[in-house]
């Protein structure tokens, strides 16, 4: 799909905007490597204050015709969606005549779990004359690479407790369930499946509070990998300074992410977080090039 | 491992009881049988008034020399262990001299997941002379067997949510993580680990109710079954009236368990108080046997 790579990237690049900070870094480092940007802020989630800083046009969730037209108008084809987005209701979206249409297939897409709805929407972009892009195709700068990111190193065993994380996430990837677990002494202390991973960190920092779940200080790795069948032009998993300060919260090591699949807005603030709280945060190459 | 069940059915039967109300279920059924039994009553778990009823030795977590001592003194050689114990530190045991010997092996095998350390013990139990049995072996009326148990029906939806909850429990087991999930409308919604299948149900009610998580009401499994290489001697997953409230208090529309594989200490109750609640509970045979 990225056979087309050359011939647009003199055309601006429509980014639809959720909530959080990775759109403006996206735009911000789109803008830098010197392509036009046209934002598409979702209302209710995106930030209007920084969205002003490039042209935009606000829309709804589901004003996929409202996306269409303005998008051809400034003659955009490729697309990146970012942002979260917190899984909407059907009652909470008022669709527009472009989104009615597919209204149908929508629906069933919502009865299937996150990669279901995601690819599927991917699909009806490209049906549609778009080109979806990956974040991080757009902005490489955002994607985590291999190796150990801060001043603190993981020990041999919370390196063994990443690995296991992330064979764990690749064995649950047919169920479609969370992108994030933490394991801790060989020991998988808690599994992500819909709260996300901020609440799966607070719930562990709960339970460890409460003393029901009891495992040494500073131990325990929160592994963060994509779905196998993920769509990663959609939804990579991304980690920041709330992952940081969550993960601090709940008594762990330490960060592990399978390298090159895992997107911050801020490496340099990320890293600076990590720092200050005494964690690691390491980007995992696949198994079979991993020495020791 | 069974082939000495017809010389030893006429000893008596040793019942390491930890907390709750199976321990007490499995001494009546064992006893309703004709067997002779002796308690061995977990100080800080087990239920003082209920343990009265029968012959008794309490003893502490860590004191094996001293269950080895009276339960040979008794004539015991088949020895259940059944009930709660919430995970202890090494430092809540006080070992006696029999566990200090054996305290570098217990020291690894509480390095390993809930699996490593309980097998472990049944292995421990074995090669001092016992014999050590499921509860389940010595009170069949505790399994959940094939079939509705109450008066509510799953859907065909609830059952595909059912035997997608029990596909994913099979392929975390190598990992050693909990036994039950919740699916709902073929999404999984959350995934037991460190935490108990209580306290995993509690989170979700919490989160439905925060608006965190949403799906429509009276939908969602709890599913259970024993991870599969689980030691069955040892821990049979559970449910009881307790795990009928945390359902029905997460909104779910029942509950689904591998059938011959989960335990219960009074079955009248459960569907008594699943009735009440308008949950369903089914026991899931194995798939190959499964009709539709």
């Amino acid at each position: 799909m990225n056979d087309a790579g050359a011939t647009t990237a003199g055309e601006p690049l429509a980014i639809i905007c959720g909530g959080g900070s990775f759109p403006l870094a996206v735009a911000d480092a789109a803008a830098r490597s010197g392509r036009r940007v046209v934002l598409f802020p979702l209302k209710g989630w995106a930030d209007a204050a920084a969205i002003k800083r490039y042209p935009h046009h606000w829309m709804g969730l589901a004003q996929f015709g409202r996306f269409c037209r303005f998008a051809r108008q400034e003659g955009c084809r490729d697309v990146v969606i970012i942002g979260g987005v917190i899984r909407p209701t059907p009652l909470q979206l008022r669709p527009d005549l472009g989104t009615l249409r597919l209204l149908p297939r929508i629906v069933r897409l919502f009865r299937g779990g996150d990669d279901h709805l995601l690819s599927g929407i991917g699909r009806i972009f490209e049906e549609h004359g778009f080109r979806l892009l990956g974040a991080h195709e757009a902005a490489p700068a955002i994607l985590i690479r291999e190796g150990t990111l801060g001043q603190h190193q993981p020990t041999p065993r919370d390196v063994a407790d990443a690995e296991r994380g992330l064979a764990l996430i690749a064995a649950i990837g047919p169920f479609d369930v969370g992108q994030a677990v933490v394991v801790g002494g060989n020991r998988v202390l808690a599994v992500e499946a819909a709260e996300g991973t901020d609440e799966m960190l607070a719930h562990l920092a709960a339970l460890r509070r409460a003393g029901r779940i009891r495992h040494p200080a500073k131990t325990g790795v929160l592994v963060k990998a994509p779905k196998p069948e993920q769509d990663r032009r959609v939804d990579l998993p991304s980690i920041g300074t709330g992952t940081v300060a969550g993960a601090a919260a709940a008594g762990l090591a330490g960060i592990a992410v399978a390298a090159d699949n895992v997107i911050t807005a801020d490496i340099a603030e990320l890293v600076r977080a990590a720092d200050v709280a005494g964690l690691f945060v390491i980007g995992v190459g696949p198994a079979g090039e991993r020495t020791g």
